[in-house]
């Protein structure tokens, strides 16, 4: 979710004289003049798509591979912007010269999806009716709509067809809903630290930051933005609740435990623990360089992802509707969890696994243990990045008649 | 941690009717005019205690149970205000003629401790320096100083040794600290759903909680009564998040799922998912029934507990922190965990239980399969309620030497 905790957590930061680095990148705008018609039934006009990419195309296009963001990501998923630049992107971990998505062999593209706050199309973009920011006028936006632009990105770019598209958390929606969507425009779907569809008590979690930040008298009803002003606090508490779950309980005991900032009580509301401190700084810094709209949209767009919606009836039960809609796919899937993450399970990847099993699917599934919760996905954790490599490179199986089934497989297992 | 969730979840709601209902109860205040020096090292010059008591001290005061409330809970553990009074004390569940602790054997007290809401002295009460109510100026308190208040109301109604004190959750701290700081004085100690101390994670939900009242403008410095307004907005959030944390992923997945409210996406902030509305709904009707000050003093009363602290030096590691500090112990223990319980886990509870028999201490435990996580401590659980009744009446088991040790009975067991 958070790409700007891997610099600090993370020993092996990148740096931009890594032979395996990207180097400097320019981020391109593109222009879309058609109408898009929401999910939500609203239209945009036209839009802008920051795009950055890595690798060169080849001759016949095949070896594109499209890198989706999570909640607060962005287009700028690996290298640099600068020579002075000390923050490489979100993603350099895995993207690069010879890293686990090699940009040596594929051409790689991260776009940041419209309704957030990079670049992109969004509430803190001018809205080109009025020629006033969108603000709160700007539409709430689902993982679907996003696919859909990623589409007529693709044909911008001339890919008929990505070799992969490759996500984590809410990246790994967008890949899960591309290849039930648009099932014959890519070979393979990376789907990591993701779920079907969010809990009950995710929706939970996120509704407790919506209304830290719509119950922000800041927030002037989503207009901060013309008073002047932003939401602040909301922003911070949002934040400050998202991380906890970012994180697991025996990450923060290994680095803060009931540690004293002061050495001793002060029985008072001032900081006291480190973990306090830790918290106060993310949320901090978190508001400082993200547009409370945005973040509203984005866990709105979490809540309302459920790629069954279109094609099963609501009288189905949950497992058979994943089954049912995932039977539409035709690409490979890897699907990656970690054994930490709490905000989606093991168990929650399990079931895009045993949907794509049930339908005869080729998946592979690697459950990586690792000690950073849900934000393992963003470091350099040689079994993960090990299984995204040899997925990505290797050939695509073409089932021949008369092959074994991942379901014999599965059975065979099992004996 | 909240006794107002039982009457709405649980089937069996108790009613005056009931023949095992302690019936219609009356507080009563006690004064103490002498000076209470806080751990703080604040001194109140003197306060108010509001207790509750049902059934009947014997002749030999021999027979009473004190009863440890939880971070809102209050005196009001069990009965009913008035005939019309539909909603019974928040440990109804447990309390009564022939239930758990039963008020024909036992005469049960239980009072509301310093720095809460409903009676006792605390924040919303008067300062007798100042003629005006204490507000922001009340000392922090700790589960120490609750136990110290607790001695002087013990000493108040002749009590020498208390036949058990019980608590759930914040109430089972009391019940540890008691057992370590005063133990001659309780022949059991009935710990609950309770952990030796907050965990980093445990921690930083509190800090989470206080923050969003403390960044609340209306909360103004915590002289928000004086300013004739309230942080109406940040006990929401605080209790939306506490709340979270009570109950499970699974139980809330079992009463909303990802139902909505409408039957369809509306693309907006309102309430769209029924765990929303539920979320709002228990955030709106805890604020306007508690006191911001005292939800602040209660969260930092649950992060300092640690009764190492007086007894170990900080070298220790924790395991051997708690095995010396529990060497002091002299009363029975039954300590209980509920398996769904995510606040507080087992494992925490299990600590307790190896601390002691390290000590080889006389200690009972039950881990209750529950599906109501936290909030399990206040349900009607037939295996809960039978191991609190069977230890609340069966003798204390005096150690004869040669007796066989806890220690060896574990081993025996692993044999």
């Amino acid at each position: 979710m958070n790409g700007t905790i891997v610099s600090e957590q993370d020993n092996n930061t990148p740096t931009l004289l890594d032979p395996a680095s990207v180097g400097i990148v320019t981020p391109q705008t593109l222009h879309f003049d058609e109408p898009l018609t929401l999910e939500c039934k609203r239209v945009l006009p036209s839009f802008d798509l920051v795009i950055e990419t890595y690798g060169e195309l080849n001759a016949d296009k095949t070896n594109a591979i499209l890198i989706c963001h999570a909640l607060s990501g962005s287009h700028h998923a690996a290298g640099y912007h600068s020579e002075s630049d000390t923050k490489a992107g979100w993603w350099d971990n895995l993207i690069g010269n010879g890293k686990a998505i090699d940009t040596s062999r594929f051409f790689v593209v991260c776009l940041n999806n419209i309704g957030s706050c990079h670049g992109s199309t969004g509430p803190t973009t001018i809205n080109p009716a009025t020629g006033e920011i969108w603000g709160a006028d700007f539409p709430l936006i689902t993982i679907k709509d996003w696919v859909k632009t990623q589409v007529m990105l693709s044909d911008r770019l001339g890919i008929a067809k990505w070799h992969a598209i490759v996500g984590g958390s809410m990246g790994g929606m967008q890949a899960l809903q591309w290849s039930v969507d648009y099932p014959d425009r890519l070979e393979r779907a990376v789907i990591i630290a993701s779920t079907p569809k969010l809990s009950a008590q995710n929706i939970a979690f996120n509704e407790v930051a919506r209304q830290s930040i719509l119950s922000d008298p800041d927030f002037h009803d989503g207009w901060y933005l013309k008073h002047g002003t932003y939401p602040r606090r909301g922003l911070i508490l949002a934040r400050m609740v998202g991380h906890i779950t970012y994180i697991t309980e025996e990450a923060m005991k290994a680095k803060f435990g009931r540690d004293l900032k002061s050495g001793k009580f002060m029985y008072g509301y001032d900081v006291e623990f480190q973990v306090e401190s830790y918290l106060r700084y993310q949320g901090e810094r978190f508001s400082k360089n993200f547009d409370a709209n945005t973040y509203l949209l984005m866990t709105k767009a979490l809540d309302y992802f459920d790629p069954t919606r279109d094609y099963t009836k609501d009288e189905l039960g949950e497992k058979e509707a994943l089954k049912q809609t995932l039977a539409r796919t035709k690409c490979q899937f890897l699907i990656v969890s970690f054994t930490t993450d709490w905000r989606f399970t093991p168990e929650r990847s399990v079931e895009i696994v045993d949907a794509l099993i049930a339908n005869d699917k080729r998946v592979s599934f690697v459950n990586v243990d690792a000690p950073h919760g849900h934000d393992s996905f963003l470091f350099n954790i040689p079994r993960y990045t090990t299984a995204v490599r040899g997925f990505l490179n290797a050939p695509v199986i073409k089932r021949q008649t008369g092959d074994i089934t991942p379901q014999e497989i599965s059975q065979l297992a099992r004996q």
